[in-house]
Order: C-alpha cells, then structure tokens, then sequence
C-alpha cells in the first residue's frame, strides 16, 4: 500500500503518532553518530539537502527560509537597535545567515552542542553555513545552557534554534533555562525560542507559553508554515522585560525585503492571529484540535 | 530506509514530487472504481477516517474542520444575510455542516458529480455526512458545470468544494466556470472556491487569481492549516462584484464562535496575509518558493 521504496526517508516518531512525511532521496551523504546524536544528511531529488538527526527533519534546502528567517527577523525587527546577538543551536548556520542581514549587529555568539553538525553543514550545505562566513560570528562548541549561566546583562536578542525536546534539546525547554536567559539579555532584550506546533505538540506549546509568560512581562507566539515540518507549520515563542514583541518597531529596508522570501512587516502581526482552538492552547491552557486531545 | 509496512499509505503524485505524506491505516473500508474516479475510505490509526480519491487525500477526520470551517465561513460573514447558497462538490457534507451553522440560510443545494461519495460518507462518516440532514438541504448528483449554467441571479454565495485540477474537478478552475459562476449569483453575491497552495501550486494559485479579479471587482485569497494536507496548507479564493470579501462583515455569535475550531473574525483578515513569496504568487504573478520556480 504504502508504494515508497527504499529511496524514500520516512519520519517516523511517537511525537506525531500514525503520521509520517516521506521525502524522495537520490543519495546519502552523511550518516553518523556523535556523543549527542545520530546525524544523517541526504540528497534529496526535489526538495535539496536535508539534514536528519535522530530520525527527525531539521531542515531541506528549499523550504528552511521559512524558519529560519522568522526565528531571526521577529526579534530583531522588534528591537530598535541589535547589536550583541546570541544563537543557541543552530549549527546549520540559517539562523547566522539571517541576523547577519541586520547591519546593526555587531558581534554574533553561537552557542552549538554538536561539532558534526556545523563542520556537516559547512562542507554540504553552503546556502546556509555561509552565515559563519560573516566576520562578526564567534563559533563556541559546547553546551547552551552551561554558556547562558556565564553571561549576564550582554545579549540584545537571544535566539534558541533548538531541535525538539526529546535528545540534546530537552532542558532547553524548561523553566530554569528561560530564567538564566531573563540573566543574560540586558533589561530590555528579546529572547525567541523554537517553540514546537500547535497542531502537533499542543501540550509543549501550551507549557512553554506558561514558562515564558511567568518569566516575560512581554511574550507572544508567532506560528510559519514549513511543508517539511510534521504538520507543515512550527512556532516562536518570543519575550520580553521591556519591549513589546507583538509589533516590530522597525521595517526592512526595501533592498533587504526584496531578499527576504517570508518575514515581512504584516507577516509579524499575523502569524499571531491564530485558528480559534489554537489561540485556546496558547492562550487559555485549552487542548488541542484532535479528538483525543483535552485540555489536560 | 522507508521503515513503512504495507499498513501505511503513502500519498505519492506528480502534483508534489519527491514528497509524500504517509498515512497509518488500520483498515481499508471501501475500495472501488466509479464512472469518474477511484475511491478508498480508511479506518486510520490516530486521524479517524480517511477519504481517499485518485490516490489524492480529500480529507481526514481530525482536521478538516480547517478546510471546511474557512471555505464555508468566509464568504457567508462576508454576506449581511446570506439566505440561498449553492456548493458544488462537497459530496462529504463537511461544507454543508458548516453552512448549515448559519441561522439566516433558507434553502442549500448540493451538486455532486459522484453519488458513491456521498454514499459512502452517509455510511462511514457521519460526523461529515450530518450535513446532509439538514432540512434545508437539496442534493443534486449531477455535472456542476451544467447546474450553474442552468441557474441565473438566485444565490447569495457559491462555494466550490472541488478536488484538483486533475480529473473531475478540471473545468472548474477555468475562465468558463467563473464567467458561469458570476451570472448564477445575485449581484452582490459572493463566491469562494477551493483555491489550492501557494507553495505545492503556485503556478495554479497565480493563474486562478488571474481569472479571478478578471471576473470579480472584489476578490482575495486566504489559507488554512491543514496538517494532512499537502505541504500542510491549502487555500480559497473569494469573490465579489459589489462586496468587500476581505473583512467579515458579521461576527459569530458566542454560542456559534464556541463550536468553531478554526473560523474566528481575526483569522478572517490574518489568513490574507502571506508570507513574502505567496503575496508575489498571487498578486504579482511571481514564482514559487523553491529554487527551481520562476516567475513564467
């Protein structure tokens, strides 16, 4: 029945229970296991690169825009002036490319667990690990929670491109991890998180928005839609002591908008306006849109 | 590397190269062949049921509320008192549903092609097919493109609830259609169709909007979310000769608003706003979002 043959990589996972994307693959490139992961990258035959690690879409070439450019460009459009910038995750390298289009910035820190993704993605993926070629970018290999614990009041944006919370990602999604960043942005930085579906992990998105509302005077949840996402769509949850995140207080430029395939000034608004049972998840402690979901 | 076993299906079509969603089935309930199209109803594992037609999935039970709340409620709180309503398709009684939540519509006709869906729905899927129980209801199985030819100046909003364009529901993405569609409303009638994804169908999203501004003075696109969809998106355009479709002109009532699960009077605006490819796909005729896209 299901007429895939062993071309085909199928994302199989208990986290979307009885549903799978399957993507066309014409090679494997990489396949191996590191102390944190197991990493495979592929070829794909329509969709470009894609990187799996541990068995979970991270990225494909074509449609990883999408992501990447919204967890960059919410904060940092919602911030008057960026200069001092924190990735965590993110070893791809398509969260740098991005906040390297802001000339503001000034120094770009990324804060990466996993050596074998970046030096993966260096040599396989230089649409996106051409952000470590910006001169403002300084690469530390360790581990972002032990990172943000050393730094205090220094970051205008931090941004957490984490993979879910299962593996390597699992502590950044708690509530002492959002504690150390309120230490490590100054007063009035903006913090963004990967922050999971609302159609498919309703239950993380609902309690992650409980941890960033409890730890932010400021937050919201903006959703982008990704094809290769399970789903098709993933969330940011941002925050703040002092700015309001739900509006941008800057717009690009028109050389820099005409770069961009996603994130605009509108956009931001209205990836907040979300269906009815979600604005219930995120905002009521509601539950999720499937018939076995309750609000428990 | 598949890792599927037989119980899956996989959704594989030229339509989407190189990707497939797949399906975990428990049971396969119908399997047959019509006059115009094959179809297949599944028990799944964790979606409820599942149509199937032409290897094409119409919908699974969990979330078609998105795609059927959007088509119905979009055009009919654009409408001040929408009373006579015309779908076309829909043999799944989902958008009849959904129509029928409205307390001012008189009288619904249904056209469907193919009796066998509407007969296999009735018997499997009732929580769909309870549209059809509706008193206002009058089911015609018959061509749509000959009904509307037949009917002049006597409904206030058409939907098309309409496959792909390949197979049955070919013509109905054709100037002729709209043309047709535009003398069976009342001149301040509304239109909505199934508008298909800017990013799976960009070159059908653009060329549709086209035919549609050419027919109606007022006209927008808007998208849902739809996890079982392709790429996790699909869309519906509205039109109008003398209505503005791009704000709810009605708002539910708070009884009504609490039995929707995606419709609300914001996502009504939000769902216009795309992101910054989609808004060159439809409205200045641009490429799609993957590298081999462009603009002819």
């Amino acid at each position: 029945m299901s007429q895939l043959d062993a071309q085909w990589f199928a994302e199989v996972s208990d986290m979307w229970p009885g549903r799978a994307l399957a993507i066309n693959c014409r090679k494997k490139l990489v396949d191996c296991q590191t102390p944190y992961q197991h990493i495979e990258l592929y070829e794909t035959t329509d969709c470009g690169k894609m990187l799996v690690l541990d068995d979970v879409i991270q990225f494909t070439e074509d449609d990883e825009f999408a992501y990447q450019e919204m967890l960059a460009h919410l904060p940092l459009f919602s911030h008057p002036d960026p200069r001092n910038i924190l990735v965590i995750g993110g070893g791809d390298g398509g969260v740098l490319r991005e906040v390297a289009r802001h000339d503001s910035v000034e120094h770009i820190d990324l804060c990466e667990i996993d050596a074998k993704v970046v030096e993966v993605c260096r040599q396989y993926v230089p649409s996106m690990a051409c952000g470590f070629d910006d001169p403002r970018v300084a690469v530390t290999i360790g581990d972002g929670f032990q990172f943000i614990r050393d730094h205090r009041n220094c970051y205008d944006v931090i941004i957490v491109d984490s993979s879910d919370p299962i593996g390597p990602g699992e502590k950044l999604f708690g509530d002492e991890f959002y504690a150390l960043m309120k230490e490590a942005i100054k007063p009035d930085g903006i913090i963004a998180t990967q922050g999971e579906s609302f159609f498919m992990h309703w239950q993380v998105v609902r309690d992650l928005m409980q941890v960033v509302r409890r730890h932010y005077r400021y937050s919201t949840y903006c959703y982008m839609m990704v094809p290769t996402y399970p789903g098709g769509t993933l969330g940011v949850c941002l925050g703040s002591q002092q700015r309001d995140v739900t509006v941008p207080c800057r717009r690009p430029s028109p050389e820099l908008q005409a770069q961009l395939r996603y994130y605009t000034p509108e956009i931001h608004r209205a990836a907040q306006i979300l269906p009815a049972f979600g604005e219930r998840v995120v905002y009521e402690g509601g539950g999720g849109y499937n018939r076995n979901a309750s609000g428990n």
